[in-house]
């Protein structure tokens, strides 16, 4: 069987692993208050170039979205994302279970625009109306593609202009920092937001995400927050080994060089599934990839391989959605493309 | 001044003052157990045809909305609104308040369709995602037009068929099923829908609404939900007393003669503003009609008249709201449509 | 039938009435952004000696309780509350529905002391344990007891020395003001805490409270959060003209006669039955008084006389409550006594 | 340093860091729809002797508590628990969150008794209070104490007479199982309850709970739940291996042993104390003890041992507790008891 249904169907990669297996039977505090949970915080500290910033470990991508977009808002506060963010499409609607509305807007590419968040902000009056205070977005977005710096700066202005707080759920944002198009730095990322989590449940990590709040309102308590919200994990250390790990060389670290394999998979497929004449339903150029294939081929497919469909078959065709990881080998790649090729 | 702004900037009509004038002395028990409430209740089982209906005298609207909602789902379940519809529209979020998401769609002429169902359905995929359960409506919608007897019947069908709840707010109930372009009876709309409300505060009443529930499953421990959700008064016996004034007669009684009363305004003006050649934003034929004005001519109305900017401005022109009620009398009709001839 | 069981059984006090009715053809703003609710909230003001507090014409005890206890806190906040104070005991759990725990405490006489808050304080240590951060009481209790100018100095003090909020639940406040044992004025009262509500529907409103926040964050969008608590009444300015009606003369208010009557009256029965022997279950100056009677009786005065059972049996005795209100006349009182005279 | 201060300062049991290793590279199903969970699972099923038996793979103890109790409870429903339960006690107001009361009790010895149970319910009135749903207890409580077989069962039919759902929060539950004086099997206690947990963070398991749901309607979409509670893992299998690791053998596994250890490890320190005539706060058979020692002592001992301050000081004393766990070795005790000889 080839997998490429998800970047988190395998367990670690090998050099955290061994980083668990080394601090094992080391004793620490619990909840976060150990030492490398405090090392890995310095780590992305320095990365994102702002050390003045307050860094959380903490289990997994739906509790970075629900802690931090509700330590944001006031009750009367609501969220603008779009309607393929994460936050809206696949939580279950755990923002919601916090109270506060998230304004669904049609995004494009899986993106939001300063045009979308004016439109957005059409919904508000006054008392009667939830006023907007947070937008959530992706980097990459759910479809894999990535807002570009031109992109992320105007968004950042136009959050500034009306008040809005500006999250970015980075689940694969390694993948996004080393893909071939990105011209957005980590630190300009960081200085444009006030709020955002680097992503390693998908990029190695057994489990576990560093949430980076730049914004001093929002730490407010949020430790408070983290628990109330049912994210406060025991052997917090366990997260903070992890990203030891991940990040130990900074830019040259295991956490940009998985990211960068990841991408460089999709890529070779990419190309040569293009080569083939198959169209795709985004123009991603990160690590998930989505072909649009005739309805048979997909169902052949599927003998061998694991993949996702993502949207509804049209015109004899459906996306399915690859996605390539740590794990992913030349040869899968290889071995996808033979079995492709001989289905069309 | 000329008042067209709201339908509920006058107190109560003259017969419903005198209900409560006449009552005030009398001793009763407090929330609502009292013999007013019980009657008020009766009468409207007797209306709608369905004996064991469960009937609420409500303070208002939105605790209509949200408690009925809230107590029709469990945690993980969602509804399903118009964007222009009131529970997502002007409640500031006291919907989500209580956990809950509402998939905005973008309405057709302000109604839900069973087509508009399945789309908003298509978000739905399992364990990461809410589950639909809810639709909420209103008749006549926010924007004065009104569902058909095939439409709410279509719309039903489509409701049953998905495991969905139908719930109806009725604020303006009365002005739908007195209208002359109305085809469904209130039995029928009662037998369609699994909740709705008679309102009361923009069709005669101080205040109050009559929550009516038809699926008993909603009903459970009902009581305790509406003063969970802050909406048990202590004097209950007002709006029992007030909807024994405004339903004495049934189907003769007060409340259909002011609804029929305030349609018929608005027809008047309709009319008088279609000769003159000006456009509608929505095709109303309730007590709500959105004539397209030209912006000059809205600024210097102002001046003399009361009313509502209802969308931004296009072409040099603005819909505004223009609403009748019990009170407007036909020489209010006439002044406006001097001020507006003047005008043009 | 005698009627003891409440003071919100009857309607308006007359004069209210009266007030409804001239105003009920006036045609105003909804939401209670008109000149009604400008003047009273300006006579509140005045009253209470604080030109820069904020008022809001709210519907009933529970949304005053429930929205200004959710605007106060953070999502990890809590209250601290006597196991008898209205907000734990007789809301349906409305305030943990926003999200926040009560710390219920046994009060002493249905009071919180210094030396309770701190024993509450107990509960606290940590980000695993909400932050208290609202005291809740009621003037008058419960049970009908008054803080004294001390009790409620020292109250406010271990407060403000906890950074505590303090809030007043003021339901019957006018009878804690009138009543005797009172030492402290509503201007003192109001200086000692950060937001209390001056009762309307049992002191001779159909319905209504006046809310007032005087500090300023806890004010911030109060508006929102009203309507997302469900709380914002159409036509709010009903609650303006009451209290208009009530509050005319300032001091030598109607407001202040209603309450010293029922004190009165409620002054006279307690006198009468000490007289008689008979013990009470709490030292209650107000409005309401517990006789605690024994089984036989307090079942045979039930053909004649309406009232609560306060608390379960004990020593074949139970307390019962006797509530006065504008509408009790010096005749029911002694029938009332001439009923107990005759069981004893 | 002498580590007593938690069963969660070390990583996993070496046989568990072993599954969790041999696994790692596997391709699995995300979010515990694969064949560890499903298998772990199983052997749950076949070890509480009930086959049909949900079992949800858990992150940790607070999503297992804040899940069940949310998905178990409607708005209005409310739950007991003693004082220092820890749902009450040490969850930040995450059950709450969710909406619903905690009712506090002052259990006997950290446990509820039928007795507090109908306590609890005299604050259960009407429409008006919250109406008791769920008991939420721990086998150990908090101070280490257990329930016996009569405690359990006379707490069982007092919560089915009074229509409440039991729930067990076993974070320790392998302690309870295992130690002397235990007489209540996982058999009979999963016969007495609607639900319960089977602890692994703090016996042996990286991280990870097994949530046993006996209840089908508690069940009922009960992932929707958890990933609304934010508690649904990507890479759910790794609480499937670690499970897998603990209960291979049944009664004979792992999990029982590590358990088994921590208890005798107590035993010894407690037996050691004892002779030395310490008090102690609770009489806990379990891994927990609560010695009450000197004031100066404890502040001595801080400088060896790591240990938690549980309560007050009172007459120059405090207790302290002492946690013992699968690493404790009987050579830590020994050193333990040296220092605090030394010290008395």
């Amino acid at each position: 069987m080839l997998y490429f249904q998800s970047d988190y169907s395998q367990g670690a990669h090998p050099q955290v692993m061994e980083a668990l297996i080394q601090s094992n039977l080391e004793h620490t505090e619990g909840y976060g208050l150990d030492d490398h949970c405090r090392r890995a915080s310095e780590m992305i500290q320095e990365l994102t170039g702002d050390p003045n910033c307050h860094v959380h470990m903490m289990v997994g991508g739906t509790p970075c979205n629900v802690t931090l977009i509700a330590a944001s808002l006031k009750p009367y506060e609501s969220i603008i994302s779009a309607r393929t963010g994460h936050s809206y499409f696949h939580e279950t609607g755990a923002v919601e279970a916090t109270g506060h509305r998230i304004i669904a807007m049609e995004g494009i590419d899986g993106k939001l625009t300063p045009d979308l968040i004016d439109l957005a902000w059409k919904e508000y009056e006054d008392e009667h109306t939830p006023l907007p205070r947070l937008v959530s977005i992706s980097q990459p977005t759910e479809i894999g593609t990535i807002y570009s710096k031109a992109e992320m700066t105007a968004l950042s202005q136009k959050c500034r202009q009306k008040n809005l707080l500006l999250y970015v759920d980075g689940a694969r944002l390694g993948c996004a920092l080393t893909c071939q198009a990105n011209d957005l730095t980590l630190q300009e990322l960081a200085q444009l937001c006030d709020a955002f989590y680097i992503g390693g449940t998908k990029n190695g990590a057994l489990f576990g995400e560093a949430l980076v709040i730049r914004n001093a309102a929002i730490n407010d308590h949020f430790r408070w927050m983290i628990k109330r919200q049912c994210g406060l994990l025991a052997k917090g250390r366990l997260i903070g080994v992890q990203f030891e790990a991940l990040l130990e060389g900074g830019t040259e670290s295991l956490y940009f060089k998985i990211a960068s394999h990841a991408n460089e998979m999709a890529s070779i497929l990419r190309g040569s599934l293009t080569e083939l004449g198959i169209p795709f339903y985004s123009d991603s150029p990160t690590n998930q990839i989505f072909p649009i294939l005739p309805v048979p081929l997909v169902k052949q497919l599927r003998r061998d391989v694991s993949f996702h469909e993502w949207a509804p078959e049209k015109d004899s065709r459906i996306p399915i959605r690859l996605v390539t990881a740590w794990g992913t080998q030349p040869s899968d790649i290889q071995a996808l493309l033979t079995a492709i090729r001989k289905l069309l």
